[in-house]
């Protein structure tokens, strides 16, 4: 057994995904239970992001938000699209 | 793939969005279901705000409570208008 | 666009909104729904406050509270009055 | 505007509050809705406190507890009788 | 004022409290609403302890559960017996 | 008694066990109810993580997400297939 | 009084008890409600942990999950069987 983390099997970190994904589009589960689509264009180290032209989904009602800011601790997951 | 996360794409970072934001009005919503709606005059680190001129939301109610000091930990999103 | 956060753009910092407030009135709103109305006299780089002759406001009930100390997390949002 | 937190205005800090009440009574108010009133005779920088002679508040329900150690991130306010 | 958080009055300090309890029976309440009486054998500096011979009270409902190993973060009140 | 945490009984670590699974199957258990099945293609040291080929299951509503990222202070358990 | 935490009185770490139950059963109670019992194979300095054989209980149904990791700030109790 390989004691070292990146040893071993190839290993995908969380934040490459994200940056992979820069300038494509994304869907985010809030805590709060929203969800927002929209094209990821920038983050940092703490997952806090920015979405350009986000749809946002609460409760089957949508809006269109434009540009997004969101703190990263709110954030539970995120899919590429 | 460029495993360095400035590298490659350019990458906006959030705070930066913020700073550009400076002055403008901004809609906020927040943990606890309020969105707030005001001139974002500062912010520091940690995404603390200062909204000026603002405007509550909250079940449909709406005031207005001029200038606003929020901590950054109860932020959802920040939505520039 | 300028990288340097507080280059370009004259920004408030959080903080000092509150220091110009000392020895006025500020309402708090905290997380558990109560706002808090009085004069503050002293904060803390974590938003620790204090508020002297200070009223509480839950669900309409209204209650005199004197002095209070604050736990800088429990608070949403500051209005100076 | 002075940009230093501790100039300018006299500014009291939440710690002090607390050290001038230590031996008086003050009434906590805890993030599960009780409340403890007692004696202050401890506290640490993490606001986690020692109460003697406390009787809780529950639901209008009065419990005489005798000395309660309390853990800091449980407390919202703290006001001195 | 004395500005020196151990200067002045005699300070009890929260862990020192415990320590004092150690091999004695105590009473925790819990964010989750149990309530546990045991014998406290052991603690560390995040409040994470140890208790033997424990009693759960959980909506009048009482099991005994012998030694539990309890994370600091989830205490809210612990009253020496 | 050993006092050494390595020492005497061989230890795993929750690290290596993600390690072991990558490339496989697991199903997580989110703090908001969700479970998502998918295979574990990276994660990092905060067990922020990545799935591949996820399904997601929410009331027994089934979804199909393909690629997932997820940050760790969500996840409750992981549990490899 | 011993102002040394670790002086006078012997005192137990909670890390240490569990490190004594490793390869034995334990009993696990999350702050999601559910329970988890198997035998406790490795956890690390945040608490994280892996048990083998896991049996979990939600709701008085029960269902078998062979290996789980957890993540440590979901976990409230742990009861040595």
């Amino acid at each position: 057994m390989d004691n070292n983390l990146t040893g071993g099997v190839p290993l995908a970190m969380p934040l490459n995904v994200l940056e992979r994904n820069v300038n494509k589009i994304v869907m985010l589960t809030l805590k709060d239970g929203r969800t927002l689509e929209g094209k990821l264009t920038g983050f940092d180290e703490y997952m806090n992001m920015i979405l350009e032209d986000t749809e946002e989904t609460k409760d089957d009602q949508v809006r269109r938000l434009g540009t997004v800011v969101l703190r990263g601790n709110n954030i539970v997951t995120i899919v590429p699209k």
